[in-house]
């Protein structure tokens, strides 16, 4: 075994840090390293936290984290930033809340950025989570903000996935609408003391009829206040103990293994080949389909 | 060149239909027909129409058919249904509004339901655009409901994309936050004479102002009455004279070239064998890593 996966293994958080920065740079050694530490993976609890900006997931964050570390667990928390043009960076300095946690080595923090590219963000958290997992941690929160098709695959690598909604956004019916109803497990209506709240609930619930299959359940918290938490984590475990499907875990496999294929195939061929191929057919000067066929001789 | 090619060309109706079935289909005969009429496409002009359900995009779409007609231009429309739980079947129902056009033959209609995979339907309309386009259709129109990820990706087929908003939808926000901004290239607010429709363009003009690049079109319209669509149509034909840019053309068809190879690629994998992976690792009998390994090497 290599020293840096010992290291993993015994907890030290600044090797886990390094093979962290290794994952997010594609750096060779990642790959290695994972092949290595993936005996051990398996037994952290994957949380998704998700939902619009302002509802208070980080702040929720940072009281679950506090509960389940009064609880004896090891936490991890990835936090996700997108970096729209539309979201700018606000998002970091909300992390600060959690910066209490900071000086305790239970808890290990990690941001990541988007860079543009989330189908490649949604790799690297995957394999960020295999290192976590490996290293012992309990726990394993995944931030992530907003509702587009990006977070949504995210908050699939989670076992449990928290819709974190609040009163008074003016879009509650909306964010319900833009595809967060499908991946929520545990419904979170934070800020529930504010006016508005009880109408936010009958929409969920309204909702929820119209879906199918099970319906998750709705924690009321106001997290600035620390109320809710503990009735939050026992709605995830309620959920974890309920969902224990073999068949899931293996059909979640199945899609990662595809995509994992799928950027390995295609890193066969350099980049500037499909410019310079797309200038040809832009130009009509060749037709996609010749050219498709010269490729897949090529590399077979 | 093959009989139907020939017929395509010729302006046949039910040979384009049939075509456009094998497509959607999968079927083998597709790719050669798609290869053959390849040179012959380039010339027409595809719009697309996206926006929330109840923006009025049907009626836009049937008075820009009206007005293109009136020019003698020839149209096709394709019309993407989204198959999700929340939003039903209603949506079928409201193109009704198109179906006086149904017995002009320079009007050629298709709807496509989505059937759960958005990735597969974005190649599907992509080929069907060729076909049409080959066929000699001056301009088609690509009409898809909702604002996710799939939709974005089929809006960016389309030369030139059409947002359509309209006041009172209690949503304006969180739908112009929910990332399609990006795609707008003009903007209608529709029912332009209903209360709120001041208040919508001047946050569609502040959400401009935080974003890069150069500003869309913002034209408001009446549909149902007719007012503004010859103003939208002249604020296509600027943009598609001001974005005239084979560099862009040509990053169209290399990303388009890429998907096509991967979908390749990947089809020689049997779908059992991911299962099986899937479930291979998800029970910790093998690791992810030595899995892929095996697989590059079988197929080189």
């Amino acid at each position: 075994m290599s020293e840096i996966a010992r290291k993993i293994l015994d907890g030290d958080v600044r090797a886990l840090a390094r093979a962290a920065t290794w994952v997010e740079d594609g750096r060779p050694e990642a790959e290695g390293l994972l092949q290595e530490l993936f005996p051990r993976t398996g037994h952290a609890l994957t949380i998704g936290v998700t939902g619009p900006p302002g509802a208070g997931k980080s702040t929720l964050c940072d009281q679950l984290i506090a509960a389940l570390r009064a609880e004896g667990k090891t936490v991890a928390v990835i936090a996700v930033d997108p970096s729209s043009p539309y979201s700018g960076g606000a998002i970091l300095g909300d992390r600060i809340r959690m910066q209490r946690h900071h000086d305790d080595p239970g808890v290990f923090i990690r941001s990541m950025a988007t860079r543009g590219w989330l189908g490649g963000l949604v790799r690297t958290a995957a394999e960020i989570i295999m290192l976590l997992d490996a290293a012992g941690r309990d726990v394993v929160i995944v931030e992530t903000v907003g509702v587009g098709q990006g977070e949504v695959d995210i908050a699939k690598l989670a076992d449990v996935t928290l819709v974190v909604l609040a009163p008074g956004m003016g879009d509650d019916v909306q964010t319900i609408k833009a595809g967060i109803m499908e991946i929520a497990q545990v419904f979170i209506i934070n800020k529930a003391d504010q006016p508005g709240a009880d109408r936010l609930k009958i929409q969920i619930q309204s909702s929820l009829d119209l879906a199918h299959g099970p319906k998750p359940e709705i924690v009321e918290t106001v997290a600035l206040e620390g109320k809710g938490i503990t009735e939050a984590i026992a709605a995830v475990r309620r959920y974890q103990a309920s969902a224990a499907d073999p068949d899931r875990s293996a059909k979640i496999w199945a899609t990662r293994l595809r995509e994992m294929l799928r950027d390995r195939l295609l890193d066969r061929y350099p980049a500037e080949d499909f410019l310079t191929a797309g200038r040809d057919v832009a130009e009509h000067r060749r037709d996609p389909y010749s050219i498709l066929h010269d490729w897949l001789k090529s590399k077979n």
